[in-house]
């Protein structure tokens, strides 16, 4: 990852190959390295993780300020344990991996990697339910999760080693939980919003195994297609009757919890990426790029040290201030070390060279777009102005994204011309079978449709020609 | 965990019974859940994950401003890469859990869930280093490894799904190897003195498998027996060459990268809770406590809504300032809520009633000790005031606690003695046949050097009674 060779930038712009564009990015930017000898399974690296664990932080800073506690649930699952609720170790059953032995001893019991946390949780948590006092309980987990993934591993896509954040709330009543998944949307929405990416949030047909009801919020890439980037699901009474999460009410009675969860995954990274890169690199929101300014000194002859130190104080006073800022004091020329840090999604770049110092002032660059002469003692004020900056025009720009690739299509050719650069908005009666007929007629799925949006009134189904109930969203996914 | 019952309180004291004590006090503190069916893998709760997660956040932090960078690389090693480094793979092999099928399928290699991460990291970082350039390298994760312990395993001492965070580095000579070593060592001393632990760092003789040399920290427990709490690797060139981590030296010869790893897991959560706990329960440095601050009304007839709005404008206060804070307005008695509070830790409790108000004052309890009256209007300066107090009683406690636990042996006799209640400190030649003779004769081991301690002039080593050359630490362990 650290060639020189790798540091001659994209050789592809995104715009013609966006899928070779994105392989290129994720390897030359030090985002993840996939050489590691098990499909499925990159290896983080220094520019991709550290983006990722921001955006769980902001996440986790959402629940705990919303009453969600951090806890941590076993990685291994008994089979016996697995298998308790039926539909949900069918969804899961050919996905799973298995271990079978500890040490050089055969186990009495296949343990599963969960592929998802709901068995051992809701596991343990009944014992921490007894009475209506105790909910709601409103818990997450930071993990990783494992799925034996046979359709093709895309990285931060579709991989088999998934690092993602899942919450787990039970309740009292029907009415509460109903409520929490308002709440989760919530809170997504408003992460959604400070990483800068588009949100579109659907009641999806296609449900997680065991849930009721699911809303997932979508990505739409730049080849036109999608994927869900995270799920909010409504889990009724389904897991807490085959876990036995049961819990006294204020009458006295017994009553099995209702239950919800929701999850989101390093797909969002993938977003932000693929959202806000452009044919020199990643483009990252300060809030969660891993350096956040660099310094690059202009160096030349006789001025080396003038020039070193006034790097080193800037250097200093950032620091100080909180910013993550690297200085690059490399052999390299300037010109390598500006594509290396635009590669890297860098937001700011400083420049200090002889000419700037004359004037006290340096140069400051936005990865955004915009160079601009400052003075050296406004430094600190002058980058944090550049990341509000570059926080609005990112986010903007997401806007613009995200409506450029949904368009309202009345007929079915409108929706196939419509695929390959985005989803098509249709009007729908909300039946199955129409979705269906869809499905057959236009090689895309109707994925569901939007969450909290108003009922197309006066429009008829362009399936059936009955009266629409809801805006339907086809789309190719991954 | 959240029944009445287990707010009953500890119902054995910590010096009678340590081992029952501190069972009890993991279950009714809500720190884990040993009830999950599968042994050695307890579920995390909220008192106990959250406190665990932010040891790990200062030593990242701590990481991060010496120049480590943060990674992720993948939780399954194919066996035949986990058995690239021969003496790592038979220290190893009897621990590993082995996974054999994927879903429905058997996989064509046996893959080994992580006991640790040198291959998987090693196997992914040969391709990042190049040259002399790409060096020094320093990268660490914060990650989970599984050991099938077939020792009795201890919750947060040990089990088999392990919570830590391993920082790895590469060199490119011996020296600055040996240097990085000594960075390690004070990375962790920092972080024990944040987290009010007492530091013992010896050089140990039973290294890590793979290993030239290891510096362990050892936590030493109320019952006497020690434990090593972290551990600090010189691997030299062993694993560089056996995954090939060669990088260009500066006049053009390849060489192997010296390398180094240093660990730390959830065993230090366990040495905070049994140096600090006492008989009501656990006491939490304020940095780490997942609560700081509980306020408890103290409500009289009629004067119950005047309390409870005193008690939220404090809440608010509090939580604009920064303090992880709970107000508790539940049904149950202060009595109840004073205990409840104090098993799991909080540092500071704030009591409101009519009479505090009357005085514009509130009532603050340090878990520590101490009871004070302060005014409403200084509540965050008083309760800032009071995290600075707990600190600093908790590292004087720290100190006279290590100091308790270690004394100066002459004589097997003394050993014997004092092994009862901590380690023995010896002269010692250095030897390893003095150290196996020893071991035979008092039945417990003789553990290692102390690190960077003064040699012990004209001592002379307590079996074969030439010149001492270090002092040796004689301790039981788990």
């Amino acid at each position: 990852m650290a060639d020189k060779e790798s540091d001659l930038g994209l050789t592809v712009k995104k715009d013609q190959d966006f899928s070779e564009w994105y392989h290129q990015l994720l390897a030359k930017a030090d985002v993840l390295d996939q050489r590691y000898p098990l499909q499925g399974f990159p290896a983080y690296g220094r520019f991709g993780f550290p983006a990722h664990d921001r955006i769980i932080k902001i996440l986790e800073d959402l629940l705990d300020a919303s009453g969600h506690e951090k806890c941590y649930f076993p990685l291994l699952v008994p089979e016996s344990l697995m298998s308790k609720e039926k539909q949900h170790i069918r969804g899961f059953e050919k996905e799973v991996f298995w271990v079978t032995h500890g040490g050089l001893e055969k186990l009495n019991e296949r343990l599963a990697i969960r592929p998802t946390s709901e068995m051992p949780m809701y596991e343990t948590i009944r014992n921490w339910i007894r009475s209506y006092n105790d909910l709601p309980l409103k818990i997450y987990q930071s993990c990783t999760v494992y799925r034996y993934e046979t359709k093709h591993t895309r990285p931060l896509l579709r991989g088999r080693e998934i690092l993602w954040n899942e919450a787990h709330t039970s309740h009292a009543t029907r009415e509460e939980a109903a409520a929490q998944i308002v709440e989760g949307v919530r809170i997504y929405k408003e992460l959604f919003r400070r990483i800068c990416i588009p949100s579109l949030f659907l009641n999806v047909l296609d449900v997680f195994a065991g849930a009721e009801e699911a809303i997932e919020p979508y990505g739409i890439y730049p080849d036109g297609r999608g994927l869900e980037i995270g799920s909010v699901n409504n889990l009724g009474q389904r897991f807490a009757k085959a876990l036995d999460v049961k819990f006294k009410k204020e009458d006295g009675t017994d009553d099995y919890a209702y239950q919800t969860c929701y999850g989101i995954s390093m797909r969002l990274l993938a977003t932000v990426i693929s959202v806000h890169g452009d044919d020199h690199g990643m483009v990252l929101p300060p809030e969660i790029a891993p350096v956040q300014a660099v310094i690059v000194p202009i160096v030349f002859k006789g001025k080396e040290k003038e020039v070193l130190d006034a790097c080193q104080k800037v250097e200093k006073q950032l620091r100080d201030a909180g910013v993550r800022v690297r200085l690059d004091d490399s052999a390299n020329t300037a010109g390598y070390k500006f594509n290396h840090w635009e590669l890297r999604g860098v937001p700011v770049r400083i420049e200090i060279g002889p000419r700037d110092l004359e004037k006290s002032s340096f140069t400051l660059v936005k990865r955004t777009g915009g160079k601009k002469s400052a003075k050296l003692a406004d430094v600190v004020k002058e980058v944090t102005k550049a990341f509000g900056e570059i926080f609005s025009e990112m986010s903007v720009k997401a806007e613009a994204y995200q409506k450029a690739r949904i368009r309202d299509a009345a007929t079915i050719t409108a929706i196939k011309e419509f695929l390959d650069t985005g989803f098509a908005r249709i009007a729908w009666c909300g039946k199955l079978e129409c979705a269906q007929k869809l499905e057959k007629n236009v090689e895309a799925g109707l994925l569901g449709h939007e969450y909290e949006a108003p009922v197309p009134h006066g429009k008829k189904c362009i399936i059936c020609d009955s009266a629409a109930k809801h805006y339907g969203y086809v789309g190719r996914t991954y």
